[in-house]
């Protein structure tokens, strides 16, 4: 028997990025059931409002079951007519508010899109800093600009640590080198780090992963070569825990995160101050 | 007079990244005022728990105003043990979930951190090679994956074509490449598009800035140069316009945007289907 899926709409006057996150963090709940995801960003207008109700109205008819609504809308106006479609509405701003004005006894500005609109020139200029500094500094591509650095990322290719440089840069102003270590690095060396890494030695943070994932992930890329062979990667990912653990780095096993959780990781266990909120 | 700061605490059990996309877009509705500001993730023990409602009852007494405290606590105990302590507390699960279960027709999983923890090994691939694509083809560095492309985006030196490239990669899987708009490729060409481009027209989208951002953003990377004067920066700027118009190659400024919305406003102008949720 057909179960018919409900549509999720996530509307916002601006990006939609937080009614996703409230939205999808809240449907994870609910992984047993599947539904149609719809995105209407900047939805600023009353014609845009009153076609994102036709959206609605219409979704809640073929599937014939109310559409489920997560939004952001600050204007009050626009709010109102899309409450008038047939949905259910789970609006961040209409739950919070007034609780909020009431707790910092002041009125709220009403303003749109604050948060990943109208540029803080400074937090801007932060961010993009951090994502070339990654850039630049990532796979050991570059070792001059370490001193730099809030972090150096190390691990065995492919263990994680491009993207999160990337993220830690983009999403806290965070300046995150990385180097790889290669077979070069491990193999008899006796668990001694590479001399460019030691003078950065307080710098250093390990990621490693399960072989057998570090052998899916490889293989993708390369397929059939001694890179992803089965055994290198045993071989790597044992060798660079040893190393981690005889130069006393701290680590951390990176297998089942996802790119945020290794980077909110990181900044935690490290103790990084970000550059932006 | 000094008015004491208050205290915002964001709490979760995993990266508290959703805990802070929500409270920080409530609180830039309080622009006003200034908050303290501290991240507790990964408390998934009571023991943890209790040591944040001291911080929180700690912050209560050295202020004398009531914390506010934005959480995403799947684990009823962790979350009643937050409760105790001297702060208001909007919770996200607290708020949402009972209305959602109701909707839904069903109980939800209380299951900790599925949104940002809990790797799904597609979704996972599916970024890295976005990240790993937009790497590989940024800045014009290499144009024969143009083919593999979702989306090239064109414009002058800096005009914010690399953070939105890995954004895109990043929380979309979306293979966004980029290639900058040099002089050679404006000056004396009547507006028309590089070759190495023109195959690939209806992938292009433009980004432009106004001449004083832009002129501010590269003063701060190359001081007292040619690159970064101001009659340069005006120059490239209404070059990269008229190529925009008379190629018919849809564009957005990007002055006053943030990454995210950079990034927003180009998945949803050029339709891009998203390969992660």
């Amino acid at each position: 028997m057909m179960t018919k899926r409900r549509t999720i709409f996530f509307i916002s006057d601006r990006t939609a990025i937080s009614a996703e996150t409230l939205g999808q963090s809240l449907l994870t709940q609910f992984e047993h059931l599947q539904f149609y995801q719809v995105t209407l960003p900047f939805v600023d207008t009353l014609e845009k409002a009153r076609f994102a109700v036709m959206q609605i109205n219409n979704a809640e008819q073929q599937s014939g079951a109310k559409p489920i609504i997560f939004s952001t809308l600050i204007n009050d106006d626009i709010r109102q007519m899309i409450m008038t479609g047939k949905g259910v509405v789970f609006d961040f701003f209409d739950t919070y508010m007034g609780r909020l004005e009431e707790e910092l006894r002041t009125t709220s500005s009403h303003t749109v899109g604050r948060y990943h609109g109208m540029v803080n020139d400074t937090a801007y200029n932060f961010r993009i800093d951090a994502v070339n500094y990654a850039m630049y500094n990532d796979d050991g591509a570059s070792t001059k600009e370490y001193d730099k650095a809030d972090i150096i990322l190390i691990g065995v290719s492919r263990a994680g640590k491009t993207p999160t440089c990337l993220y830690l840069g983009l999403q806290f102003g965070i300046y995150a080198a990385n180097y790889p270590l290669t077979e070069e690095d491990l193999v008899n060396k006796d668990g001694y780090l590479p001399p460019v890494l030691a003078p950065f030695r307080r710098k250093l943070f390990g990621l490693t992963i399960s072989p057998e994932r570090l052998y899916n992930i490889r293989a993708r890329r390369r397929p059939d070569s001694r890179y992803s062979s089965f055994e290198q990667c045993r071989q790597e990912v044992a060798l660079a825990e040893t190393l981690f653990q005889y130069e006393d780095i701290p680590f951390i096993n990176i297998t089942t995160m996802s790119v945020e959780e290794i980077a909110a990781t990181v900044l935690h266990e490290c103790n990084l101050r970000r550059r932006v909120v």
